[in-house]
């Protein structure tokens, strides 16, 4: 096959009444002289007033059924699609109807198509006001004709249509074939507002004087011993892929940037097997000095929480809608300030519950989860912060509360009971470091560049990490980890 | 030390006139019930205006010098300092003077103080017009008196004080003690420029109608046979680190995500020590469908490219000054729309040059800077595009030019005579993708995954990666990579 041929896989694609196939080629192949002044319209553009208009448009065929002289396509363009229709007549012969039966699902087509007027709403079809007399078509990119998975099952919501022996698709095969399965509505919807999370994230700090930062992810030492990391071959050494770009922010406060936030991969050589693990998440980082009080830091985070959710839920309902057609949820509540109850608290909500647990240990997640249950019902929202967890319980360099040994100055943040965020004031001193490394038993010859930052001049300052997947997979309310993570990693997938 | 004595190491910091220490050490340390009402004042916001005014701040102790009975200090926050000053008097005494002339520089303290306005400017300090009359004097966090690293030092241009035996620091020295280099007014004027690279480009870019995607960096194959990649283990198996994210990118595309970018670190196990290579960076990159012609791809990027220079010029003069005086620099020039040139075009400015080099060779990087500067004599811009290079010298998934077998649809940006980014169409067919494959001898069961992603209907499209400090290092006309990597990784450096 020549290139040339090749270049659109344009000829297995002729079908049209006028043979317009040639002009087609020259204006994709010519080089920087000719382009064409034709103009694509966009799938949600269709509307009456674009009625009897005679368009360009480039889409993938969605499904295509043929009826004794005519055949329908519905094409579709990200989450939006039209009805399509060649009738054999004057413009049409029998064999460019066949020809259009025959295009396989997925491919891409252009056609040019006159803009029509319809008496009965198209139910089906996101433009439900007009549909589209085809006049030529080609195929763009041919797709094969076996698909791993079909697209209307992929979004099917489960237990539907079971009765009619209608399939869902399993997530492993979703994954499998996730080129496919990120063509679905309701995948388009999550990632798109995976996006907006992001970009609220830092929109808001960047307007609260926070300075974006990039840390580094290999990295020579493993901070906290050495515990669930990733060993990277570097060169004639070994490094580590880093668990946090905890050390890099705490670097840069100390280094006077003052407020600082990160966005970025964090790796975490776990063997969890659950439904919120991931060995390669997105880090959502924040780490900034205060004035008197740790607390400072936590209104910082917690506003920065409050505005992303207003943002979506002002700017992606349609994405929130979509999504919960395959995945019904409640509307994701929060207060404003946001709720912040001590750990102590918690433990008495629990204990008034039933539960069964020591003053200084750590929450399970089941009692995370019922935690989450009874904040709800008692404060109707799905968003609050646990402040000062119990010393023992927390890592080394975390601040301990100055009024009571047992407790410390961190905190959990947590979305419909699940933790999305853990941080706290960090120790800013040098000694205070040692001493408490030393009580947690780390050899202190492997913090030392760690413990050395913090040798001249440092100011109070505090943080936390979220975790970018874990708050788009709790906003929506769904219950795996890999539907937000479009790639995801756990110990037993590595691609695609 | 008990915790309460050392959460802000105020022990050996109480140097007063008043005795006002318990009073602060109250404010710092108790729980959520009690937060002061002090107001702390920034430097930068320093004017007669504020003159007469009783006001707190937190700086760094930038410089101090003892004189007779008084001691001068210059008070630091990031780019901005101001004189301070503690006089025997009224309000402090002989002790007190004597304390604030031994704390050590780059201490943080916290000073009440009188601004009070000055006949002579002070020309050493940003505020130039007040100073400040200090009541009382606070260590929060005491740094060692040996420090590393001269800040002084650090930002002195080269050559510049040679005569009077000044010192300049190492570049190995600013990296080995970043913590402290990275308070310099280069440093912080070069990260702050960092961030709005960042902002810039995603911003344009989202305004285009981009969608954000978090690519993972843990691979299971390496996509170009595994020549200069990072293993990593992974758990019973092993892994590769990402070179770049253009599969997935790709993926996305293929998709229906139609336009996205990304911004995260690339990994690149080569082992070379120059002055532009890391092993690892920051990827700016972007990836697109396109209508008719790849010179689509090209217009956007450049235009993103244009509005960061904007942005930079219009938004971050005060950064650039700052880093034009340690390091002089012509102003970084750019044409709208963007220079493109093929790449026969570049050969014959070189072959008019007196450079000796063939149609299909690549550029040596010698003559890429030869090149640049050939570019901007005739047409005055530090930024181009060279397009058409040589199909040889392209990876396997490039896009052949249909009109030229020998030459392919792929460009390189430049900046200042530097690539700053590679780019090109891709090959969207499987067929024409397998067989580029084969005539560049790649094992095609390792790279199966990726031309599988083609067979389900692939729009024509195309992208590239910028190297983001790559972009900061030569705008502002830099020599080294590393000064524009807060903690840079190369062969030979791992830490901090």
């Amino acid at each position: 096959m020549s290139v040339h041929a090749c270049l659109f896989t344009f000829l297995s694609a002729v079908g049209t009444v006028q043979g317009g196939v040639e002009g087609v080629l020259d204006s994709f192949h010519r080089g920087a002289e000719i382009e064409t002044d034709r103009v694509l319209v966009r799938v949600q553009d269709f509307t009456p007033e674009k009625a009897d208009q005679l368009i360009w448009l480039r889409a993938r065929v969605h499904t295509s059924r043929a009826k004794g002289k005519q055949c329908f396509l519905v094409l579709r363009q990200q989450q939006f699609n039209v009805q399509a229709l060649v009738a054999v007549g004057d413009r049409a012969s029998k064999q460019m109807v066949k020809f259009a039966a025959n295009i396989t699902k997925e491919s891409i087509v252009d056609v040019e198509a006159f803009v029509r007027k319809v008496e009965q709403k198209i139910e089906s079809c996101s433009q439900q006001d007009v549909e589209l007399h085809i006049e030529r078509i080609f195929v763009v990119s041919q797709a094969e004709a076996r698909l791993p998975l079909q697209l209307e099952d992929a979004v099917r919501p489960d237990g539907e249509g079971e009765e009619e022996g209608r399939a869902t698709v399993n997530q492993d095969t979703k994954l499998d074939n996730r080129v496919i399965d990120l063509r679905t509505t309701t995948s388009q919807a999550i990632f798109r507002l995976q996006s907006g999370v992001c970009m609220l994230f830092r929109d808001t700090l960047t307007k609260k004087g926070f300075v974006e930062i990039q840390t580094p992810k290999i990295i020579s030492a493993a901070s906290e011993g050495g515990a669930n990391v990733f060993t990277v071959s570097y060169f004639k050494t070994s490094a580590y892929l880093a668990q946090s770009p905890q050390l890099y922010k705490q670097m840069c406060i100390c280094a006077d940037f003052d407020k600082v936030f990160c966005v970025g991969p964090v790796f975490r050589a776990e063997d969890s097997n659950t439904h919120r693990h991931l060995t390669e998440f997105v880090g959502l980082d924040i780490e900034m000095a205060f004035s008197y009080h740790y607390h400072e830091v936590i209104d910082s985070i917690t506003d920065t929480m409050v505005q992303i959710f207003k943002g979506l839920r002002d700017n992606f309902q349609t994405e929130i809608q979509m999504v919960n057609k395959q995945f019904p949820s409640e509307p994701f509540k929060f207060l404003e300030p946001t709720l912040r109850l001590e750990y102590t608290e918690g433990l008495a909500m629990l204990h008034e519950a039933g539960v069964e647990m020591g003053d200084e240990e750590d929450l399970s997640t089941p009692n995370e989860k019922l935690l989450g249950r009874l904040v709800k019902e008692k404060y109707d929202t799905d968003f609050y912060v646990l402040d000062k967890y119990p010393l023992a319980v927390r890592p080394f360099y975390t601040m301990p509360d100055p009024n009571n040994p047992k407790y410390s100055n961190s905190y959990d943040m947590f979305m419909r009971g699940e933790e999305i965020l853990s941080g706290a004031q960090r120790v800013h001193d040098a000694q205070l470091l040692t001493d408490r490394a030393i009580h947690h038993q780390i050899d202190l010859e492997k913090i030392k560049a760690y413990i050395d930052s913090f040798r001249y001049g440092a100011p109070p300052h505090g943080g936390g990490g979220i975790g970018l997947e874990r708050v788009c997979m709790l906003y929506l309310g769904l219950h795996n980890i890999r539907q937000t993570s479009m790639f995801p990693r756990d110990p037993k997938r590595l691609t695609p």
